[in-house]
């Protein structure tokens, strides 16, 4: 066993995102100690740093997962060969893709059991069993949970064999209960993106060929990466009656007869961190909106002449102060390092605030702030100083926000022409609007001569009566947003 | 595909525990809806209420986990056979219970992949990647993970093929920094157990036999189950320089010198709520104790003449100032269902106080409590209820482990004689301490003929000097204690 040597050491200098974005991206993964490659083919290693970012997630959607009255619950890693085989569009889509478990102990098994890909199967089984009339639904249930799919290209945290995620799965009396159920949590999803992650996202509807495995409708929601790349950032599936049907979710209903119940499912995944890394950070590294970051705010005391004395005490009372409101600080008294160092290492690491504090700033009865988005640095006033923190973590988070809705207008464009759509995509990418037929086969073609795909279709569309697909010139259906993506 | 329909029917009334505990324990299981049989062989499905207990056990050991320094990470679920084999007594241990992956996608695998049944393997690997200098120790990582060891024999939550837990994997520069560690997480997880689980717990190392595959020390702590059988509730491992130099775990020590870590590892899972629910539980069901109950209280509105425009909004009234005090409330204003069933229900699923209020209480401005435990049952006046169920909360916590520690008491006795020994195995067991020479043949032919094991070593024992082993009649080293055990 050698594969651990196989793993190559941390980069030292961060790749700039003009030379090689792709480099840049994962030189910040690793020199920020987000994630580690591990000796598993395709499998990472969440290191503490981005573990803490991915609590944090959890935290703010858990908490709108309980506000819209979900609640969690845990099922079986492994699903029985046969339990996966009963959605046939389902097996279809994601057979080709999932670890086998044939062997358990010594034993090799009767029936070969699948490692999940997603759960909509198994909790088909339960939600059969504990689904009896009416009374019983809603069922509103998510799962926090890992996943294994097998992943010929891996990335680390977009693309992983084994991913982390929730997955909700609920059933419904009435298809337009499990279709305002599917809103409501695409919904969700976009709110969470904007106000936490400073993430703006394109919410729509897939098309057919885009659509989840089994599913009626799929809606996703689509945020822009700083190389003009999209990436699907959650998605939302009304799966109608298909599931309930394969699995036998059925109930008496208020009028005495048999139904099958009409369900959902919706995730997003440790992937988010990702988006965050691609959608805020330079080059210098990582930039964190200060709502999701371990540290908001970094104290790098500055050493000279009897500072553990003078420096350092105060430097503790600015932190005590600050956590007694619930901000989240690191305070690097480190001996081993100097400042320039450290200010390097947390500006890499992305915390929002850097807050330096030396002998001069004492007598000033002042210290420096270093903001991390628009590196300015500013002297502030001791007096009054925890009330200017939380202010400015809360200016920190609406200006990432703002920069990056800037930049997705920048990077959005409208497009009649097939001419004019492959020049952009050549160019500058980003979301482009154009019309389309609806084939599959237009779609198909698009993506094959320019890799730009149909990341959705757009709730709120500028009418396209009178235009024609911009592939085959046919009268178009719809306006679609086309981009590049992960 | 009709192993759903295998799954029986949840029971309608609960077996008494004087009648069969086994049965009495499966019924308040599965009727409580805190897990349920799933179509996959050993596995089972928590479900909402039981994962509610999850999430409060999670919440107050994490707290604690980062009160003592630790970060969480997450670590991948699938194992190289390779790196499994490493550890020639971990794989003793271990290999015989794993379940293998040998298929990815379409493609047999080169080399199996084991699915962790702990995973010390994985992240000794990853540590030999990043410790290069005693700098960087300690390393303190915790991980809120699944497992699968594959069980012959399964009961929901006790042992079951998959199960949820966390592991704690630290490695450190010394010796005695590991000791104390193994030492500070055993004390970390008595101390919960008794806080917040209100489940007393007798902590000790176990013996060379009954020791982690791989570890120098283990310790562990073992609570006493209302059938007199014991539970091993937590273990904390000692794992000396095994692991690291295994898996190559080495940095450059102060002296310049290269030096093997010292790693230690500690785990608690699910099979704490299996434990709780055989701690406190009777013939009425489930008996939570308040600081992990779903809900601490239930509202129970008697519905009588004009109560939705009466009794209701004063119902709601009181949920919502509880709630604001962070006490956990369910208000039961369901139609469908009389009072009485409703107190049924809450009872069965533990509640541990029910709050009534109806016409006439609202006429003499005051409620019915009653307690789960005692099922004693009191008129409390309106004014000053909320702190007064806050304290009611608290006397209901303490009272429990009162309880449960007397019940302990009762069920404690010592034995210098194989035949007193004997005696008290076949008839009322529980924790019995007795003097042993030290010899695993002893502890084997004594766990054959009495089906009794030694649940650990005692810290502070009575003094063995001059006493003989039970089983051989040799100079006792040491009392050990022994009991039935789950």
């Amino acid at each position: 066993m050698t594969k651990d040597t196989e793993i190559p050491d941390l980069p030292t200098e961060i790749t700039p995102q003009s030379k090689d974005f792709g480099r840049w991206y994962i030189d910040v993964v690793r020199r920020a100690e987000l994630a580690d490659y591990s000796p598993v083919k395709g499998c990472m290693v969440i290191r503490p740093y981005g573990y803490a970012i991915w609590e944090l997630m959890q935290q703010g959607l858990d908490r709108r997962f309980k506000a819209t009255g979900h609640v969690n619950a845990y099922f079986p890693l492994l699903i029985p060969e046969s339990l996966l085989m009963k959605e046939a569009e389902h097996v279809e889509g994601f057979a080709p893709q999932v670890a086998w478990v044939t062997q358990g102990g010594n034993e090799v098994l009767e029936e070969r059991l699948v490692i999940r890909p997603t759960s909509e199967t198994i909790i088909g089984v339960m939600y059969a069993k504990w689904v009896q009339s009416w009374r019983d639904l809603p069922i509103l249930i998510n799962q926090w949970a890992n996943v294994v799919r097998w992943e010929k290209v891996t990335r680390l945290f977009l693309r992983t064999t084994e991913f982390l995620w929730q997955e909700g799965h609920t059933a419904h009396e009435t298809a337009e209960e499990a279709q305002e159920e599917t809103m409501r949590m695409l919904g969700v999803y976009k709110e969470f993106a904007e106000t936490e992650l400073a993430m703006p996202v394109m919410d729509g509807q897939k098309t057919e060929s885009e659509k989840f495995a089994g599913a009626e409708r799929t809606y996703s929601i689509e945020a822009l990466m700083r190389d003009g790349r999209a990436l699907q950032a959650g998605t939302s599936h009304n799966l109608g009656q298909n599931f309930a049907k394969s699995y036998e979710i059925k109930f008496q209903a208020r009028d005495k007869s048999v139904q099958f119940a009409h369900t959902t499912s919706w995730g997003v995944s440790t992937r988010l961190i990702g988006g965050v890394i691609m959608t805020h950070g330079d080059d210098g590294g990582l930039i964190l909106p200060p709502k999701i970051a371990p540290y908001q705010v970094v104290i790098v005391p500055i050493p000279r002449g009897n500072w553990k004395e003078t420096v350092l005490p105060k430097a503790q009372a600015i932190r005590d102060e600050l956590v007694a409101r619930g901000v989240r600080v690191m305070l690097d008294d480190r001996d081993s390092q100097t400042p320039g160092w450290k200010f390097n290492e947390w500006e890499l690491r992305g915390v929002p605030l850097r807050l330096e504090i030396g002998p001069k700033d004492l007598e000033k009865s002042q210290v420096v702030l270093a903001r991390r988005d628009t590196r300015v640095k500013a002297f502030v006033p001791m007096e009054g100083l925890t009330p200017h923190i939380e202010q400015l973590l809360a200016t920190i988070q609406q200006a990432l926000l703002d920069r990056a809705l800037a930049y997705r207008e920048e990077h959005t464009s409208q497009a009649d022409s097939y001419e004019e759509f492959k020049a952009i995509m050549e160019g500058r990418p980003g979301f482009v609007i154009s019309p389309w037929c609806g084939s599959a086969t237009c779609e198909a073609e698009i993506k094959t001569e320019t890799q730009a795909t149909i990341r959705n279709i757009p709730f709120v569309s500028t009418d396209a009566t009178g235009k024609v697909c911009l592939r085959c010139g046919a009268a178009a259906t719809a306006h679609a947003w086309f981009a590049k993506s992960y």
